[in-house]
């Protein structure tokens, strides 16, 4: 079993700062980082759009890992770009500049490639923009969404209809406590899972993960322990990777044990992803090193 | 298997502030709270040091739990106080004031019901007087340690002969960091491991705790899900009351997986203890409300 999925998100510009480092301009965005992710499992379907700045190289490196990207619209304006930076332990990032650029027109269209997808991964994009790829996303049967703070705070009657919409909700600790005002965590899970989603997966950063499932089941994995991090950027999209990619791969995806598993694809793939800046760490990782890492979290929360 | 454990530390008179409200000169202190949990298990015996002020009818009550009380020294001086606050999420303390009182002549000395235990839990005290209960507790075969900050920047040298002797470590995230200097939590723990004890665990609040074992082996599990936090003062030392005391009852306290298990009953135990204040959430708690909350832990861990 390999479903497709359409990975809708950025393609992006990202200038990054973390203990280790200064990276300027490279290679990013949110449907990247988790469209690299996924492809280590199952056929992705990018949907975003690039500015005339953006390497068209850089596609057919992508297109190599069964990554399709004939719903990438190529604009005459500049890509998106972020800049962010990490310190101290490194759990969340503080962002210094974000140029929408070509994503302020952005009217996501799919294509019969990506109608035909049955899995959607919305990353984190406008509420407006999410909203529009669902109703284009037509033979999605199962939605993921991602979304961030500033979404959270600006446009919450869009991402309201969103979270509506979808399946799973992914997101981090503090974006749930803002989204539901709620303070404690298990207060702000039930919550959001009222607001739509039978699922709904928590990243903790350092801290791990925590799902909760409709019916009151909680499932918590530790991260995996990496002891030296680079660069977290885009551990959130590729841990969303490994999740739906691995989920695209079951013959029941709603199957609670398979989602506990794909909670652990997450994890070993972000704990890849963090080991290099950008998409470094995760480029060159194959099969055989995520089973490795896989058994060895499965070692760390095994009882007997 | 029920093996006796020392249980050194404070008894004290603690005001709290929390976000669910306030109260004045409670029951308190590392002692107190640790041997209420570890008592669930096994006999305990206190060391402590208390004041003219300290009413002995709680002594009493401690009595009728299998907590001896016959190593506890009633000075003329007042009862050791701290004053605490907790905000937001609530995951460390800010202490507002603390008089040491009568702890700072305390001169623990065992007696021969004391020198007959097989196990010893050093609760947080100063390390000088930690060394001398080392030095007196004759018959302890293991030794599990607990700190603080304040002894971490003030007493580091006092402090590190404390860890050298002991076999379990037991700190918080903080702790460990600055101890070792290290952000990273892996490195921090591999660090702290090779300054002398053979097991290091870590509590992280409402992230749950971390394990490292000797020979590269963690073990991680969640916070027990309290929708309503009311206190979380104590939940330190019910934990490692929990952890020790179900330590104590089995055949090999080497064995990783009894170990494993540990950490599961002190997790527990601390989510009683945090739905009241003090020790108010623990002190009624049976063992069938501990083994419920212990199975549904598992079922949050357990992939198949």
């Amino acid at each position: 079993m390999k479903r497709a999925i359409i990975a809708a998100g950025t393609l992006a510009f990202d200038t990054l700062e973390t203990p280790s480092g200064k990276k300027e301009r490279i290679l990013g965005g949110s449907a990247n980082h988790f469209s690299i992710a996924a492809s280590l499992f199952t056929r992705v379907e990018v949907s975003a759009i690039i500015g005339a700045d953006y390497p068209l190289d850089y596609l057919r490196t992508l297109n190599k890992r069964e990554i399709g990207t004939s719903n990438v619209e190529v604009s005459s304006g500049e890509t998106f770009y972020w800049c962010g930076k990490y310190t101290g332990t490194m759990n969340e990032a503080e962002t210094l500049s974000t140029h929408l650029n070509v994503l302020v027109d952005y009217d996501p269209v799919m294509n019969d490639v990506a109608k035909k997808c049955e899995m959607l991964f919305l990353a984190n994009l406008m509420p407006t923009k999410q909203l529009k790829v669902i109703e284009g996303a037509e033979g999605a049967k199962l939605i993921i969404c991602d979304t961030m703070n500033f979404w959270i705070q600006n446009n919450l009657e869009e991402l309201k209809k969103v979270i509506k919409k979808s399946d799973v909700f992914i997101l981090n600790e503090h974006e749930v406590r803002i989204l539901t005002n709620e303070l404690n965590i298990i207060r702000a899970l039930k919550k959001l899972a009222t607001m739509g989603p039978k699922t709904v997966v928590i990243k903790r950063g350092e801290y791990g993960a925590l799902l909760y499932r409709e019916g009151e089941r909680l499932f918590s994995i530790p991260a995996y322990p990496i002891d030296e991090v680079i660069d977290p950027t885009g551990a959130g999209d590729t841990f969303a990777g490994g999740f739906v990619g691995y989920l695209a791969t079951c013959p029941d995806y709603n199957d609670f044990k398979e989602i506990k598993k794909a909670m652990l694809y997450g994890t070993v793939i972000a704990s890849f992803t963090i080991e290099g800046f950008g998409s470094e760490g995760i480029m060159d990782v194959t099969m055989d090193n995520i089973q490795k890492r896989y058994n060895e979290l499965v070692s760390m929360i095994k009882i007997d």
